[in-house]
């Protein structure tokens, strides 16, 4: 049931002894709404505690070790989570039936908690927190900004995309006056690269393949990619962003092979060109010119169904 | 002399038959600044004209050819210049001693026109001309907020330095209310790579050296790299940063040869060094953590000069 951010703030308050879940492989969006929900409810003086099953490496500043615990919870909410599929295994067989509230900006959630707050005009998830924090008068301070910070600048791409409103940053100028150091998040977030990183990228790079004229950058991550870098998948989710970068590529798309042998397709377009309609055919989603879907462990099949549907979607494209 | 924001207000409302100008191998938001108060001045019925040596590739969508004219000003606008110095030669022949009003954010502004408007709280000269047009309650259009987006957004690295303040976000949000495509401008500005500077890019990695225990990363950047890659040195400004991207690197330095054979040094630091400090030694100045001074045209001298201050000013950090 989608519920109304007056309600929201009502069922956190009502709440006690909550467990707060979020996403597999989590995303800055994901562990800045983990942690900031959690500080939140603590300053509300409940019990809480959370699972995530890793904190990438260059958020580490936002762990709350504590926060860990194998306790029974009476309430389950879950940030961040279009759908339950997307919780790890552990979490979605424990818990995937029963979360209380789920808070979410995502516009194809498909609404598997009880209640389920979503606003899909909200750049991340942190955002649509920050309203429900605003809405029910909790005062913000600069631990939880920072998580906030984390969510909303990480899932813009630091203020780049077109999820950016003015309400955005209107949110984040009132992050900032809490006294966070943004600069200092912002150079561990977007301008740190560790040593396995660049080693990383130098072979992403070279497994770079522009088709369709230059329209079409593929990209395809192996797991054996990552052994030889030296790097946990989980840190090197930047790289999607890749393909996209180079001149003329309307669409920027990354094949990774997961842990299981299947592959994972991260779509990046550029107008007029919409990332979750090519998504969508494969049953998967997100965001207007950022969506992801899945496929099955035979990557040369993965690679020439999502190219046909690509250049489909190309071909459509009205002449200028 | 030093004037407020109504005097700057009523200095640009009293002229006619202006040029505007910026500083040589202008940035983003000298292009913007530019084309900002070139736009405004037109939009307050004045005849304005503007200088400038070139427009960097991906700006050219804020060109305005018809600006450009030969006539004599009856008055000199200067944006983004801190010192008289740094405008192109031709400028400063010309116009260098005859300024009369110049808009500027650099603290370390020489006051070299006849009356200076510098706020050094600004995080981009364009920040200081929607302050100046919103005291004057000049209406913005699409087309100036794109310009002055455009120069807030490049001289912050896209919101991620510590010069953006709550204001500079909040200032922003005024500008996309205006309904400018800021995605569509983010991507043009910092997700697009010409083919040149792919080439340029990679051979600029290649010339980076790193020191002092991983605390310095130091890039030489020489004419011929230019030429080789096919690219003009105006459209290469953005590899400043990339010293600095590196895990434990404290002092990013780019020393880069000018077609006169003189070396300029571009210093990004991270706290607690100060880059400005590094370069006001050499007679530079600029920004807190991202400043730049000159050398001569020996490139071993300037290496052993600028590496020696900034070894000086990491042994001067206190232990933690």
């Amino acid at each position: 049931m989608s519920i109304s951010i007056e309600r929201a703030w009502a069922a956190l308050s009502e709440m006690d002894n909550v467990l707060v879940l979020t996403h597999a492989v989590p995303d800055g969006d994901a562990i800045g709404s983990l942690f900031a929900l959690y500080l939140a409810l603590k300053k509300m003086g409940k019990r809480v505690f959370v699972h995530t099953d890793r904190v990438p490496a260059l958020m580490g500043y936002a762990v709350v070790p504590e926060a860990y615990s194998d306790g029974e919870p009476d309430y389950v909410v879950t940030v961040d989570v279009g759908d339950k599929k997307l919780l790890q295994k552990e979490d979605r067989e424990r818990y995937g039936d029963r979360v209380d509230l789920n808070i979410d900006h995502h516009g194809t959630n498909v609404m598997f908690a009880k209640e389920t707050y979503v606003d899909p005009s909200a750049s991340a998830a942190s955002e649509a927190l920050f309203d429900i924090f605003t809405y029910g008068g909790l005062e913000l301070d600069a631990a939880i900004a920072a998580c906030l910070y984390t969510g909303v600048s990480t899932d813009t791409g630091c203020f780049r995309y077109a999820n950016v409103t003015p309400k955005t940053l209107r949110v984040t100028a009132c992050l900032l006056e809490t006294g966070i150091d943004a600069a200092g998040l912002n150079t561990l977030l977007f301008e740190t690269k560790t040593r396995p990183y660049v080693r990383f990228e130098r072979a992403a790079m070279n497994a770079l393949k522009v088709s369709a004229d230059g329209k079409i950058a593929l990209m395809v991550i192996t797991q054996d990619m990552y052994r030889d870098a030296g790097i946990d998948e989980a840190d090197t989710q930047g790289i999607n962003a890749l393909p996209r970068t180079i001149e003329g590529v309307l669409a920027g798309l990354t094949l990774k092979e997961k842990e299981n042998g299947v592959f994972h397709a991260s779509v990046r377009t550029k107008p007029p060109l919409i990332a979750s309609d090519i998504c969508a055919v494969f049953g998967g989603g997100g965001h207007r010119y950022a969506a992801g879907c899945e496929f099955g462990t035979d990557l040369e099949e993965a690679k020439t169904k999502l190219l046909r549907e690509v250049r489909k979607a190309i071909d459509a494209i009205p002449e200028q």
